[in-house]
């Protein structure tokens, strides 16, 4: 088969799975009473529990609306309704009074159906998949007022970050110094660019230092002489000591690499593109790839330890769904050809392992031989983003490779 | 084969078991340093992580000072003097200033290696293994202020649980309505038992209420028409809403039931004992063992969904520990030749598959098919507790039915 009708034959499965995935979402997701999203979702599309988890709510207002943005056959009032709906719920019930020190106000991790809050976690992460909602659907309704709270929320965040985490709540324990780890450069540098993308110079220009921080921060990971990503280092980018410092996430490190990637096109740089893809695409794979069953593991020790985490060798989703953008991705910018028969290895293992061809969607965890071992659509971790996020992207950047977009 | 010889063929096997743990711990656990011990410890006894886990260290205390105080073969001053080292440890290092509003102080989860602590958890784990291991330190070396001291922690853990929690740190959330959790009820019956066995009328007079409402708490727990023990419930005893109401636990329900086998026997009451043996005992074993490929599942869901939890269907160590005790304090408490054998077939899965006949000790972690998903002997949560916990009750109960015991 020539290499054009193979990348024709996988966007022609990609677009259709999409399409699937979407309906699925569409008919068994919505909270029409309350807004928001139940996201607990069994095999068949039942509701199994009713609590709203903000990050899941954020995801996947965010997700609607940048399939609304994107592509034709999504531009319809039935996602742009849910996508408000959604927005709505998460402006009136996700900010909740904090006892931290400084901020007022934290969002929380999970809310009740009704929206009373049920848990907040001691980190910046729901605030950023509120902060992602919020910018994306202005850009689809053009509130003026939406995009500002969203900025607002990014300010929050930085200071957080870079100035001082006090108004999180964690307490300063002795033994429990600072660290970086990815999650947080990772996360703040996807906002950089969705607050920036396509918004002019002035707004450009208010994050760009922040966004040169975190890709700093992010490089700080390459560790033990470009051997391995190790998911937190210390504040000075060296290694921590015992199973923290060596732990390794494949699936986070690629999805760092088409962040990086993005950054690298975005920049003109080359080099960084290059590290882009040997050190958080290639690497984490060969270091990540299952020889004996296929799929990646989702947590490796460095030194060949057992991970402390009990799914370390179970195969979840998104990994697989983060290895397909990176590898497409960095195919598309390169035209290597190898880059394009990794794709085509982690493509065929997910998509011969994770659709559910009775009942549609995905399913998330399996076992390390590639069994389903939780057989739920959408749970507290799982809702509507990694899996329609990695088909979109890879049908964009098929669109553009088969010529269909500029 | 006769059923005595049976039972000498259990105790044999146990006896040297034990002897085996024993050693494994001896051997490699000790920080003869900084006083207490390691935990994470890989296959082979090699240390992987420095870090020192509270709720392991005080249990790790009791374990030795218990072995210490009822077997003669372990009465050695190398045991001995290991458990008061990690007595000091804890005393030195264990208590943290809190951020709470009202006591001053919290245990941490865990600490450095040199005992700077990591982190706190907002719950009452911490200092319930504390207290144990003071106690029953106590007992041997007759440290009267260090018994006074586990009188105190216990008083607060009581205020905490049964007046005002919010010295815990746990922020009140509207959405997060305080729930009966079994662990809680479960951990405060076992430190009443802990500090009044063999003490006298005056404390036992003074924890008699606690623990008198312990045991109503676990009953709580029995739901569904008593078709099922359920891990949560409402203050009021009523099954919650969703995946947390529906959850259960069968490996901790057994441990609840010998514990209430225990405290039925204190207090001579037979209805109590039936309950503990039929609801406690027997149907967790019914609904979590796994028909196809043996050994209890972890968690399950008592609608049949699938639970949320990535190691639902993991077998682990602990909930075989407490089956096996369970099962056989039942039958010495009843003759009743169904419950030896329930006892058989769990002693037949867990000797064929979690001790390690290579290098000692027993895995931990299998995969739902049996297979080693974690290779080491212990970590964050495993450490010297459940196994030697369970082979030296087992021993004690089969001297007692073999005669060699009062």
């Amino acid at each position: 088969m020539s290499a054009v009708s193979k990348l024709e034959e996988y966007r022609q499965r990609i677009r259709t799975e999409l399409d699937g995935v979407v309906d699925f979402w569409l008919k068994y997701s919505h909270d029409t009473k309350h807004g928001g999203f139940f996201t607990c979702i069994g095999k068949d599309g039942k509701v199994y529990d009713e609590l709203k988890y903000v990050w899941l709510q954020g995801r996947q207002v965010w997700m609607y609306c940048r399939l609304y943005r994107t592509f034709e056959r999504f531009r319809k009032p039935e996602i742009l309704e849910a996508a408000k709906a959604g927005g709505a719920f998460l402006q009136r019930f996700a900010r909740v009074p904090s006892s931290g020190t400084e901020a007022s106000w934290k969002c929380a991790f999970s809310l009740t159906r009704d929206g009373k809050a049920v848990k907040i976690q001691r980190t910046i992460f729901s605030e950023c998949f509120y902060l992602l909602a919020l910018d994306e659907l202005s850009r689809v309704t053009g509130d003026k007022d939406m995009q500002m709270e969203a900025e607002q929320m990014m300010d929050q965040l930085i200071h957080w970050v870079r100035v001082d985490p006090s108004g999180l709540g964690r307490p300063q324990l002795p033994g429990d110094k600072p660290t970086n780890s990815m999650a947080v450069p990772m996360m703040l540098l996807c906002l950089v660019q969705q607050l920036t993308d396509g918004r002019g110079q002035e707004v450009a220009q208010k994050y760009r230092e922040t966004g040169t921080w975190c890709v700093k921060q992010i490089l700080q990971h390459v560790q033990r002489g470009g051997t391995a990503i190790l998911e937190s280092v210390s504040l000075e980018g060296e290694e921590l000591p015992g199973c923290q410092g060596r732990l390794q996430n494949p699936g986070h490190a690629l999805e760092a690499g088409w962040f990086l990637l993005q950054f690298s096109a975005d920049h003109d740089d080359e080099e960084l593109q290059q590290t882009a893809i040997s050190k958080f695409i290639e690497l984490p794979y060969q270091n990540g790839w299952d020889k004996e069953h296929g799929g990646l593991f989702y947590f490796l020790d460095a030194d060949g330890y057992c991970p402390t985490q009990l799914e370390w060798n179970m195969k979840l989703w998104w990994p697989h769904c983060e290895a397909l953008v990176a590898f497409l991705m960095a195919y598309s910018k390169t035209q290597n050809s190898n880059l394009l028969e990794t794709f085509s290895q982690v493509y065929n293992y997910t998509f011969s392992h994770f659709p559910d061809t009775v009942n549609g969607e995905w399913f998330g965890y399996l076992t390390q031989e590639g069994k389903v071992a939780l057989d739920f659509k959408g749970g507290p971790f799982k809702g509507f983003f990694h899996v329609p996020r990695c088909l979109y992207m890879c049908e964009w950047i098929l669109d553009k490779l088969l010529g269909d977009k500029d």
